[in-house]
């Protein structure tokens, strides 16, 4: 693709914070690691028709290819610094370009996350981005450290990103507040970084709910080989959830696409977490208990979880 | 994508140097950087009927989506590491994905690189590797280095991927020995890691030919604000090469495909650079100067290289 189309609309997004380091411009960037750090990598595509409708945005793409890869970097409880970008289009669009970079600026902004290179090529809409971010030695989050008498917990509400999507596919006009912001939260998820980098010393265990909270909940209990129970009425859905699940109350937990993030934490970190949920001004609902009985439970009765989406 | 094509095709792909660090099964992966080292992040994207032809092989696929970037580490004089699989396909086919690994794992062999993590999707064929690797730090080899009075070099032949291009697009039967060599190294590239690892106490700049000597060498000269003056006499080119050049001399320096490397390097490196050549058993092609004086010529004739590519 155009060199043009890097200088003009990509390279304002590229920094580097250590004068050593080097980004857009040559055939890769470096970067100097910060002492006692891992460093965390993650990556995710997005494909039109896909992980989006046809119709979405330039801006709403990039942002949400951008936040469900800070969302598993949060996850992990990691600080984002960095990222790279594929992206795939049919054309050159000055219009479609200009709002895709200011997309990405507005979602990495918060966290100073900065764009160090990748490759444009000509193709089917796609969007693969490979974030990158540190952790102190050790201490990564993990979805293996879940332990018997933990509290589990999830963020923020769950099924707006699901609710989101019939709202979009059936195109319905007439909106109120909450079916509102589910559709944002469908188009423009939050990742909780803030949260990821408290849970690192609090947590035992933690994903991001992309495939849905059963599933991703069932990603930790199989790797830390223990079960849980969950508690319906404290899972936290708002009212507009409520109505799209009257008749499938599974539904919302079962939808996907609401980067919160599911996490287990010792009793001992309860009074903690509640100062942290006011601190962050961000829910954080104890739904359940981990249990050493293998399964998941919702209000007494089994359920099985869904397939698999990421590695 | 089911998790059982992660199990079963991607994990054997996978693996950790270091106790502390982790691959394939969480949010993400997290290394540990090896001391005095930067990180060198590349990434490239390859798109059914752009990068390769849509009867390619998925061995080949997958064997050129990872070479072009340990060529992009290679230019940098990084010792890679590790990378990252986006890996967007139609449907899933085990016989297909199971000659993928194939390539992914024949490539990555002679350097012991690691698959660490990815994402699979459901769309049209397109693969992105995001692949990192490790320099000593401040000894990264850049495209803006070159100095007036350094020999300008290439490794290998050029041209090459441009006549298997061509060969390929033929679909010719009857291809003498050259030719055949010509369309292996279309479809499987050898990234000249230990060439690239060898220069950096060696050369001033460097950068892999992929859109084409000319255009490559262009970008040196513009990121060193130096020109050079090729001899057309001096650029390896096969017998073959030559006979499909022969009406149109300018056609193997511009087609592409090559992943040699092409550097600049002082006069005093001349002698080691010869010793170096045999170790390695690579020519290395001294094929003109650089200059104080902008633009490009060869044999005295000026020259305009094409666009650009990456970024």
């Amino acid at each position: 693709m155009e060199f043009d189309v890097i200088e003009r609309y990509f390279r304002p997004l590229s920094f580097v914070s250590d004068a050593r380091d080097f980004a857009i411009g040559d055939d890769g960037a470096f970067i100097t690691p910060p002492p006692d750090k891992q460093l965390v990598v993650v990556t995710d595509t997005l494909v039109s028709g896909v992980h989006f409708l046809p119709d979405a945005s330039a801006y709403d793409i990039a942002w949400k290819a951008l936040a469900v890869n800070l969302s598993d970097l949060a996850a992990m409880g990691a600080r984002p610094a960095f990222y790279s970008l594929a992206l795939t289009l049919p054309q050159v669009d000055a219009q479609w370009l200009s709002e895709f970079a200011r997309g990405l600026a507005d979602c990495a902004a918060p966290y100073a996350v900065s764009l160090i290179g990748g490759d444009t090529t000509k193709g089917p809409l796609c969007v693969t981005i490979t974030a990158q971010g540190w952790v102190a030695q050790g201490k990564a989050l993990r979805r293996s450290g879940a332990q018997p008498g933990d509290d589990v917990y999830v963020s923020g509400c769950i099924g707006e990103g699901g609710l989101g999507l019939s709202l979009a596919l059936a195109a319905k006009t007439a909106l109120n507040d909450q079916q509102q912001q589910a559709l944002l939260r469908l188009h423009r998820p939050q990742p909780r970084v803030r949260l990821g980098l408290a849970l690192v010393d609090l947590a035992h265990s933690a994903i991001d709910v992309s495939d849905g909270l059963l599933a991703d909940l069932a990603h930790i209990l199989k790797a830390s080989s223990v079960g849980a129970q969950l508690d319906y009425a404290a899972i936290p859905l708002t009212e507009a959830v409520k109505a799209w699940a009257q008749h499938q109350p599974m539904q919302p937990l079962q939808a996907g696409d609401d980067y919160e993030l599911c996490f287990t934490a010792p009793r001992s970190a309860r009074d903690t977490l509640i100062d942290l949920a006011g601190l962050l001004n961000l829910p954080l609902s104890r739904i359940g208990k981990v249990t050493q009985q293998l399964g998941l439970t919702i209000d007494g009765q089994a359920h099985l979880a869904r397939g698999y989406q990421h590695f």
